[in-house]
């Protein structure tokens, strides 16, 4: 079975075709800029190395661009992987906003894209870009199950006293001001690998993983489930990210206005001129900012400080409300990579029974999976590599199995 | 040597005459509704019992009100236990905000003046009666020491890593944003006391302090020294409060501008209509909660256990990061005597390792001081009751001695 895995963003499509149940990737690609006069299409596959590189091509909207995406899967020339797209047995795509209705992945039909479209408000820059591909995708490859796999599903199962922000409770019913998380997915993928690499079944595991990418995240994980998230409502809460401020007492905000900044500059700034690259005057690359730290750039080495430290003081928290923890779960790109800044995390988690491994520490980058700390450390800490496309795989899979079982 | 100290709120003048160093209560009072045609001034001492009630006074500022307050003092049927003012060795004042600036206490001199009157802008509803109430007392009680005790000099010793903010740099340069921390009296009080019952020197303590109060925060204390703490660039940040949020996904507050809402409403409500109050939709004592939830009130019942689970990740989150934690010490209004609540917040904590001594929880209310959990607990949890009035009191009556020893 071949499951074609799309994520539609603003600017860009990155695809995924997955043979199922293998779960071998036959092809991936990047279609970069879209909407731009700089647009290009990157694909790779076991056939073509290094990545085919379509040149500059044609992409003003989503529906053109995934049109260029399909014809490069059945263009040879490109490693295009299929003959015909009637060989696609479902499509599976990453949705990020399904508000507090969806706690699964799910067909699409009518109900479920009227779903996504009333969440556009809850998630403005994420939604509509998802929308689009769906759209784009069900025109282009229409009679086959076409599946939504939310970033907030996993998150679903957060108690109301995780969820709920001490507001005027108004805001939550008429407003939907809540906390909703978000990188659902990618903890949902490395709690199930977790529970794997423990031996320990999944409904009596206990975690604290942690998604370090662009944006980062954290999620406590009690008996297999999401009990709490440090993103909120939006996904500028929580940690301090690539240019996301993370948490901020709210009054800044207000302060700021009061200053003379409209909202949206705001708004603008929070999200993309804050976090690592906003303490650094600049630099958002975590090895861009280890090189400035080392050459005594203080403002760099102090955005990686802070960056650490806040990731310790979330992995204490939920240490505090989760019954036990079998382990502490780094993930993305930097959760997979960055064996310096894995090694100071733990060395300032050493008072939860954190002690690093140097030897292991070092060796497990580039998609190893792998344990961190020593055999006698009280809290083991793990790398786990995040493998969202390949859960919208096993998703959609799963619901296309499904449809084709006897009623 | 007698100190008088006073407590100048927007509509409200506290104050209390110490003699030291024997520490003893001469006589307190509080002015209230100042401003209104309301204005009532209670005193009471050893002497008057039950306390004197002036009645309806006129007290339309702060001169006015402190006038009335030193009448009081020298009125021998109001319990005033003075002849004349000149028995007034000091004045101790409680400023809010000093900012990054002040450390400890000092003897307010012009510079100080000018010091509050800077940081007006970040504490625009405290540091203007502070101001209001110092300058009629510089007024009417001349040619003595007036001493100023920030809320923020405990907090002056945050490292850059929990002060600073992960947003543009230019906003901490130029516009003053980072964390500052208030109740840094109740802490620093509570610190010094922790390490009398403790037997330990204060600089190997190592703390997290809980003041519980209408306002509440948390300090993480290093060897004596406050590290981190819950409250922000302003008070609004941290833990849930009775009328106030407590952190929040910053975006929701552009999100709820954006509702249409304006800016100053938005304030008001997370300030004035939210924490407790805001998601039971009206209760913000801990009591009526209590009450209300035992009679059903899902609401009310959700109010008291979210403002219990975050308590429970702040301390969490610094029982990661300190070296280690001798004890969390409760204080304030709710920490000295909603022995319910504090045993819940045990319960959650069991993790970290908190057990409640059940029978020493419940008689530990009232002003008393002593240890709630049980001898085998890991983790200790003390009620220690704050004395902010007296820790104003002992650094005015050191300044005071300052000012009279040889140079």
């Amino acid at each position: 079975m071949n499951i074609f895995v799309i994520n539609s963003g603003s600017s860009s499509i990155k695809y995924r075709l997955f043979a199922m149940p293998a779960e071998s990737v036959l092809v991936e690609g990047h279609l970069e800029r879209l909407g731009t006069a700089g647009a290009r299409l990157h694909q790779s596959s076991g056939r073509t190395n290094p990545p085919a590189d379509s040149g500059g091509v044609n992409a003003p909207d989503h529906a053109h661009g995934l049109q260029l995406v399909l014809k490069a899967l059945t263009d040879p020339r490109h490693g295009g992987p299929l003959t015909d797209l009637s060989e696609i047995d479902g499509v599976g795509h990453r949705v990020v906003h399904g508000g507090a209705d969806v706690s699964g992945s799910v067909q699409i039909t009518e109900a479920v894209i009227e779903t996504i479209q009333r969440h556009v408000e809850l998630a403005p820059l994420h939604n509509p870009p998802n929308l689009a591909g769906i759209r784009a995708a069900m025109e282009a490859i229409p009679n086959v199950p076409h599946v939504a796999v939310f970033d907030t599903a996993f998150l679903s199962t957060l108690p109301p006293r995780a969820y709920r922000y001490a507001v005027p409770t108004d805001w939550y019913t008429e407003h939907r001001v809540r906390r909703y998380g978000f990188h659902g997915t990618s903890h949902r993928y490395v709690t199930a690998q977790a529970a794997v690499v423990l031996g320990k079944p999944l409904a009596e595991l206990n975690l604290i993983t942690c998604h370090l990418g662009n944006g980062c995240s954290v999620t406590a994980v009690a008996r297999g489930r999401a009990v709490d998230h440090s993103m909120g409502m939006t996904p500028l809460a929580g940690l301090m990210m690539g240019t996301r401020s993370g948490d901020l007492d709210p009054s800044v905000v207000l302060y700021m206005l009061e200053r003379g900044l409209a909202a949206e500059e705001i708004g603008d700034l929070l999200n993309h001129a804050s976090g690592l690259f906003g303490v650094s005057r600049g630099l958002s690359d975590l090895r861009d900012l280890e090189d400035a730290g080392r050459r005594g750039d203080g403002e760099a080495a102090l955005a990686i400080e802070m960056f650490i430290y806040r990731i310790a003081k979330y992995i204490g928290s939920y240490a505090a409300i989760l019954p036990s923890v079998d382990a502490v779960v780094l993930t993305g790109g930097i959760g997979e990579n960055a064996a310096a800044i894995r090694a100071q995390l733990g060395e300032l988690l050493h008072p939860l029974g954190v002690e690093i491994d140097q030897a292991a520490n070092d060796a497990c980058v580039g998609g190893a999976t792998g344990l961190l700390t020593g055999p006698t450390a009280a809290l083991p800490m793990w790398c786990i590599p995040t493998e969202e496309e390949l859960l919208i795989a096993r998703d959609t899979a799963r619901l296309v199995d499904r449809g084709h079982a006897p009623t």
